[in-house]
């Protein structure tokens, strides 16, 4: 394809607008990062701001109900807008660590005499080293399989199934309501992780009928660094499962300060302390942006996206030794595609230095993710003829080849 | 005393300039809640503008390697700046229930066989639920003391004491160095809470020999609702403890991203998950503008302020039924007052509607914090003359005896 068939596809997209509700500085970056980090929404400067300004610095603690009601909103805003799930079953607060720890230990506690947990050998580490402690320190056994094996390992030794819905390596998608099935036919209950899915394409956590699940907000849903993640509960589990972190804003009527732990009713007793109310805002900005545009219209726009690239993949860096590491049907992957080279550590800073931001994951892949929201067909399209022409011209051995410590 | 004597008390203050470093609307309310929310500081929103901006909007993902060196630089700043310890032993981010737990877990993993665990039945509530969560689960022995029956039970059953330096109720001091050394001598660890101490009177957690601590940053730190707690692991004990949640961000060399959890050394493997960068700004301003005037002139100015409530309780409320509910002593109070009264709640709520916010705690507390950075004397003067003719005039009256929600 040439440049110009890049801005046809521009000129007829039915979403650029939406590139217009983002901060984007004209003379940076091409950006194809934004399953690591999302794009600054204009409206979360303006939000920020007024946080701080009129509900902190004028309202004071006069503000705390609204904030307490902000959490439970935003919750149940993410939850309607990108999850597929009815309200009273998304908590927002703590880091997708924490909660995978909160609803992992809870999930383990409900299934007693269970000794097995099962995830897979490339889950997104937090994933794989919160099991590995929990199984630790209940001498459960963690095993790590292939993403086709986990099918066959289910049986009634099994208490828990991890798994990302979308692949952090290969942006492959897992089969949530197929998966979730064959394990409540095991006994086990399931906990997915939607970091690399949420406000990518759509999640229907209710009609999949699914357990339990976690995710961050600062990918797609670009909520800034480390914003607050958010947990999943299904309504008929939650006065079932208890989590381990006991904490007073997991308790009925917090403000009584009561003299025993007494859990609050629905999802409330998942939460622990006190989130981190300025980052909260951003959630809210960040999901009321998508919703504008609306999941389906998204993933359509994705999926064009990542199929532009792995047609110009196919025309110009399959030649020069990269090879396709995510599914070629787009049905069967996530926002990103990821391509494998042996030099892909030192193509990526050198890409870096072209004006270019994918990221590198070891040890040998370039992730490129054209976040439907904000990303240019054209964008992709000079990004990828930057590439070829680097890699062609040898550009990248000119560096280190230590990967040093690469986001 | 007369109000001249406050407004004197104002013109020899040599810490008075300290309050033009925050955002106080000459219109508002006479805020003496510091000790729950404290104000917003100028250089905050600058700080936070510049993030949002420069940092996320326009270095987005290049900016990943500043915020993870910031997250060190601010638990260093604070732990040197008010916490009394030296580098390395403090880690910023998640809630402080969440720090109480991972704490709390260390410990009592670390003094195997031992099946008791102290605190006061007025600790925080959030203290009490985790410690309750944490003995429920391991088949330990949650006992609720009296503040003055905690040495006398330490023995060799103990395996930790947790406690707070300043009571959240009557804001008395603990002798955190004498029951620290009493705790050890019975073979025990010490988890102390520093929420009502950090940045209202001096701590000195290296040279009183403080195994663990944690604390909260959005009352006298100023860092804003719900901002990032920190965590305090003394450097001799790091590598003897683990923590529960094990995550990426407490891995070494995290974006190896490898297959086994590989704890980072030192305080590094207390962290779990990504912290909220943008809720990390403010509390780096805040220890930022405390650092400014220095712990010891803020000690000296709180003692003054509250001395002074204390002198206009005496003055004018105890003939009106309050009751002096903090140590008489200013060397064994924090920096806010507690008064009781039975119509406690009703008596606070009309103070908000009258223009003066303390605090309600219940059963019958009303707080009464002027937080030394930012509260003036004449401030506290009219707060509690306003309070006088409130309560003489029997305003409170008039509304509903239900304490609701408040904060």
């Amino acid at each position: 394809m040439r440049r110009a068939g890049a801005e046809r596809l521009d000129a007829t997209d039915d979403l650029a607008w939406l590139r217009d509700r983002f901060v984007v500085a004209e003379a940076g970056p091409l950006y194809l990062d934004g399953n690591s980090l999302g794009r600054l929404p204009r409206s979360t400067v303006d939000a920020v701001d007024r946080m701080l300004r009129d509900e902190w610095g004028g309202g004071l603690v006069r503000s705390w109900l609204g904030w307490i009601e902000r959490v439970e909103r935003v919750g149940d805003d993410l939850g309607r807008t990108l999850l597929g799930a009815a309200s009273g079953q998304v908590a927002v607060g703590d880091s997708t660590t924490v909660n995978l720890y909160k609803l992992a230990a809870a999930a383990l506690d409900a299934r007693p005499g269970r000794r097995v947990v099962l995830t897979t050998a490339d889950n997104f580490p937090t994933d794989r080293y919160v099991l590995e402690g929990l199984a630790a320190a209940r001498g459960l056994e963690l095993r790590l399989l292939g993403p086709a094996e986990v099918a066959a390992a289910l049986d009634a030794d099994v208490a828990l199934v991890s798994l990302s819905h979308v692949s952090y390596l290969s942006a492959a998608v897992a089969d949530v309501p197929g998966i979730t099935a064959a394990a409540h036919a095991a006994g086990a209950l399931v906990l997915w992780d939607l970091c690399h899915s949420v406000g990518a394409l759509p999640v229907e956590l209710d009609r999949w009928d699914v357990d339990l699940a976690v995710g961050c907000t600062y990918k797609y849903v670009n909520a800034g660094p480390g914003a607050p993640a958010f947990l999943y509960v299904r309504r008929d589990l939650q006065e079932r499962l208890r989590q381990p972190i006991w904490g007073w804003f997991g308790q009925r009527e917090q403000f009584r300060m009561g003299p025993a732990y007494d859990p609050a009713p629905g999802i409330g007793h998942f939460a622990a302390g006190t989130p981190p109310m300025l980052s909260l805002v951003p959630v809210g900005t960040g999901v009321a942006v998508l919703a504008e545009a609306g999941i389906e219209r998204l993933r359509a726009r994705s999926v064009a996206l990542t199929e532009l690239v792995v047609a110009l993949w196919e025309a110009w860096l399959e030649p020069l030794g990269f090879a396709l590491a995510s599914p070629r049907d787009p049905a069967q992957r996530g926002g990103h595609v990821s391509l494998a080279h042996p030099e892909a550590s030192r193509i990526s800073r050198a890409l870096v230095a072209a004006g270019v931001v994918p990221d590198f994951r070891p040890p040998d892949l370039v992730r490129l993710c054209p976040a439907p929201a904000y990303t240019r067909f054209v964008e992709v399209w000079d990004a990828l003829d930057r590439m070829r022409r680097l890699v062609a011209a040898g550009e990248h051995l000119a560096l280190a080849a230590d990967p040093g410590r690469v986001t």
